[in-house]
């Protein structure tokens, strides 16, 4: 991963960590059940493209399974209902082929060549999790990696992360029995890994967290507090029922609304290209903050 | 569904209902946390195939994104890497087209010509379920339409199906706030459905349960124990470690132990196979003494 940031930055690349999708916790050290938080991945993996669009090198910390950039087209239908069968050609000898239905999928062949351009430069380096402990594990190597790159590395963490765990030594070993009657549950904070992040791994970078509510009303005054007590760049903040339509970006000076109008949505454009320009910009002033 | 169940009954064929994956159990009503159970809903997506094979219908309750018969052949990759664009003639004007690259998925062809024969035939009744209420409902509703073909109904109960749950009424609304501390929960039983499925709502049916535990050492006690509580038919008894190779189905009066060689794996042989061929054996027989 060092060598994925530091190459990228020698090329002049800016190099984006995104974090996407829920962390599982487990309830039992041989795993029947977790602890799950809500998300899809549709935002982590729509945003990688806008990045690696504008410019940026993209390490994708993804939950196993969850949407991915560009196949994302595929999660709302079943890929056999998108394929047809085409009987070769008996006098040559050609045999049958499986197309992809461009009536079904009309921007297939220019979202694969896009896919394919993305591979082949090396821009997208995806790595996966299932548990918390892997999702820590991992963002913690992934900092302290592209710490190398100073200011040009920006953290985008849009992963949904459990507040709570249980600690290895208090789960049981074996599945949980349910004639042992109702089950009360204790479980620990998680230790909030922003902290160390902007302080000791990754102290030059551009940090941004997103704080997802239900409630709107606390919305706000949770982002400012998360401001005040990481001391990191931004946050996106958004509601649960209109996060695809409507974000603020908080700074510590700034407060950005991003709106989709109904426009917007006929053209098919998406919240996550908003929020992607606002922060590159944000990214490119603070680059050069950091440099005068 | 019971339109689904008097057609294919009347055709001679045989139904059954197989559940597929894990129940989410929700933490809060606007839900941003929830409980789960480890299940990728391969077993019952597999096994699905083999029953239409066996010349069963098949009504497919699963999980929202868990595997699906036959297109779970593409859920060990990216879509993506499976597709290749080829250039268009530009002589005879035809358009830039998207193939499936036959070496990186061997069998397309022939799974895709089986998954149109079998959505044409109307032989798999997709339903989707992702929270443990909608799994009652929809399983109670499915029960009561296939009992109207007696006998003939088959139950295959795969899903991973949470025995704890949070009633309604002692949900918090909003998402749990981490500011507020460690987290204590209280999670009452799930009644078991299996005693009303049996007793009221199909009593006609040939009905499977399936058993996973973690410690092999009190499996087949737990499965018996389940045979004699509710009075169904069979129990698929598996381990977590080594549920794809090996599994016990257990009747009152019979244990078959189905174990997959190395020949077999080498032979692609999947125990689901087994599995299938064992129980629609025993619904024959079943289905014989209920004539008789």
């Amino acid at each position: 991963m060092s060598a994925f940031a530091t190459q990228h930055a020698a090329a002049g690349r800016r190099v984006v960590l995104i974090t996407s999708g829920g962390t599982k916790v487990p309830l039992e050290s041989r795993t029947v059940r977790f602890l799950d938080n809500f998300s899809s991945g549709r935002r982590g993996a729509c945003s990688a493209e806008y990045f690696i669009d504008s410019g940026y090198a993209v390490v994708f910390l993804h939950r196993h399974r969850s949407l991915y950039p560009y196949s994302r087209m595929f999660s709302t239908i079943n890929v056999m209902d998108a394929l047809q069968l085409t009987s070769g050609d008996e006098a040559s000898g050609s045999a049958d082929e499986v197309l992809v239905n461009p009536q079904v999928l009309p921007n297939i062949a220019k979202v694969l060549k896009k896919y394919h351009e993305v591979k082949d430069g090396g821009l997208l380096l995806p790595i996966e999790f299932s548990t918390l402990s892997e999702y820590l594990h991992l963002l913690k190597a992934a900092a302290q990696a592209l710490s190398t790159i100073g200011p040009k590395a920006m953290f985008y963490l849009a992963a949904a992360v459990s507040d709570f765990y249980i600690p290895a030594s208090e789960m049981p070993e074996h599945k949980i029995q349910s004639s042992n009657g109702p089950l009360q549950l204790s479980l620990n904070m998680v230790p909030k890994i922003l902290s160390p992040l902007v302080k000791d791994w990754a102290p030059q970078a551009f940090v941004i967290s997103f704080k997802l509510e239900t409630d709107a009303a606390i919305l706000l005054d949770k982002a400012r507090g998360a401001l005040k007590n990481y001391r990191h760049q931004a946050v996106v903040a958004n509601v649960l029922d209109s996060r695809r339509g409507y974000v603020v970006v908080v700074t510590p000076k700034t407060q950005d609304e991003l709106i989709l109008t109904e426009e917007d949505v006929k053209n098919e454009v998406e919240i996550e290209e908003m929020i992607v320009s606002n922060l590159t910009s944000a990214h490119n002033r603070f680059i050069n903050q950091q440099a005068s």
